[in-house]
């Protein structure tokens, strides 16, 4: 039998942050799509949404949308992910997941394409795409794993309210105005939605994303700490974590500290190695004020990297600021590259 | 000779924002004035500022501003102090400078009250008060300093962007104008004025604070590590910091990673010592979602400690988020506290 080269694709989510950005990398990248279905929940099903030039109605997501469906995406929260992942792997459909309901799963690939996209070959159907904070620090300290060896990271996080999703974008926007108008700030939606109390973002930092688990880490945070164990391939590696919501609307930035293996190398060794690395761009000048901000990274594909500097007191020790745009490699671009990579490995 | 029970006092900076929280602060906390005197640049010399309810007129501070006064709260920047500090020594007045003018020299104490009071000791007319950011880190670390000892610093910064003075703030009110009204944002002071680029931090994350040295550190994460040492009295403890501005416009917070010397104690240990510390609160209960914030902790003197954890690998590695009014403990407070202790201990 000949091979495919044109695929049938399903969105899961498409009306939702991320769902619009997959359409729009699919069409941008020229994806190789034949049949396009968009789906969604109950509500917002009927609409209708442009893919090269032609509208395409957006239909509820159910147990049999993935009939003669190739590959699906999903980003439509864990619960849907839970409930139809399975079903559209019964259909013979490959999952790509965007949320966290399977990244932990031992036979589901947890994957950067730039890091290990090896184990994709491991697939039983799905794979996981890792958390937005995650894929960034992931993708950049992949080639100094590889150059010179991990012995331990800490990262201090500065994350953007799209992470939590549209209603948190409105929220900063309305709490930004009521500031301004001197009105107090009403908090409805963050820290995290369904929790108890709610604390106003704008002009304001939030040292909590998603819910605390029984140990005092947040759930984002252990998040970090586990996804990067399993994508690194280095379950002993010590990983910690501070996770704080920043009043800007897109791209993470960290502040990573990092000790290697060896003990004999300086900055330029490191950006020798993050300059030829896959993904990364390196804006790293103190003598021209360069390096990469949230906003300068908005809306771009790639993970940006400055403020390389040698630890003083530890010969193996390294300071980063990591930033990329949550939505773009922290989601949709991670997502289509898992897929465009499936395809490419003969995967599907 | 009897000694004395008021005194007189020059505010240097007086129209200052830190020169303003100063008089303030003096009022607010009864301090013991005989005369007021208040100084400025030519500039802004004749203002008139309200002090218990009498109303005093700024004056240009020039060398011989100091005849009869014996205590100085110096706060209009490094190059006034460096000018007329010694001046004021001639005169036997005693000098709290708040600029980074004196704050390494040797012979200048420089003093957190709860940390390193018995220092104030030492002067020779002029104490140091440190960087906004080390005076909550090393207020929040002396108590664990003391109960465990302290073995390594690891800070990534939070900061607001009164700590760049008014400008700064008029700057970010300015930029989120422009943003929320969909024009171009135009920066012209952050991240620091005298500098060749200026970005912009509404809706941002700069990741400089004041100027690059030769080691790609910037000055603001120098003054950290440094002043941290000289106040704790440990010249040896490695301390490593990354000093990011943000949009908001009071309180620092401080994502902190420590190592101590015991490997046997658990966050209720810490809690412990916190709590019972000189100037700090302890807000931390994960179950109901109770930590500081920028905005919480603004306007008040104390330090706020939250997200104490242990680290998941170090088992003698700890986290906590600190925060804290940079114009309070972080400036005019510390400022007057060293004042208040000068007289407690016969120092002046």
């Amino acid at each position: 039998m000949a091979r495919k080269t044109i695929y049938n694709v399903a969105v899961v989510g498409a009306t939702g942050a991320v769902g619009q950005k997959i359409i729009k990398i699919l069409e941008d990248k020229k994806f190789p799509v034949d049949k396009l279905k968009l789906l969604s929940s109950k509500r917002s099903a009927g609409k209708k949404v442009f893919f090269d030039n032609k509208e395409i109605i957006v239909e509820e997501a159910t147990p049999d949308s993935f009939a003669e469906v190739d590959i699906a995406l999903f980003s439509a929260g864990g619960s849907v992910s839970k409930k139809l992942a399975p079903e559209a792997v019964k259909h013979g459909t490959v999952v790509v997941d965007n949320t966290s309901a399977f990244r932990m799963d031992e036979d589901v690939p947890l994957v950067v394409p730039e890091v290990n996209e090896t184990d994709l070959k491991l697939h039983n159907g799905i794979i996981a795409n890792p958390n937005c904070s995650t894929i960034q620090m992931v993708a950049a300290l992949k080639p100094i794993q590889q150059a010179f060896g991990l012995r331990r990271i800490i990262v201090s996080t500065y994350q953007a309210v799209s992470g939590s999703g549209l209603q948190a974008c409105e929220e900063l926007e309305k709490q930004t105005k009521q500031f301004m108008e001197n009105q107090e700030m009403t908090a409805e939606i963050l820290p995290v939605k369904g929790e108890q109390n709610h604390y106003p973002i704008a002009f304001n930092a939030l040292p909590q994303i998603d819910v605390f688990q029984e140990n005092g880490y947040t759930f984002e945070e252990m998040k970090m700490i586990n996804e990067t164990k399993k994508i690194m391939h280095a379950p002993e590696l010590p990983v910690a974590a501070t996770c704080v919501r920043l009043p800007f609307f897109k791209s993470h930035a960290e502040s990573v500290y990092v000790e290697v293996d060896k003990e004999d190398i300086e900055v330029a060794d490191l950006w020798r190695v993050l300059e030829n690395a896959d993904g990364i761009v390196l804006e790293d000048d103190p003598g021209t004020q360069t390096y990469p901000t949230p906003l300068s990274a908005s809306d771009k594909e790639d993970v940006f990297v400055g403020r390389v500097r040698k630890d003083l007191d530890k010969p193996n020790g390294f300071h980063l600021w990591v930033v990329s745009d949550n939505l773009m490699k922290g989601a949709a671009w991670n997502t289509v590259q898992i897929a465009e990579r499936l395809i490419k490995n003969n995967l599907l």
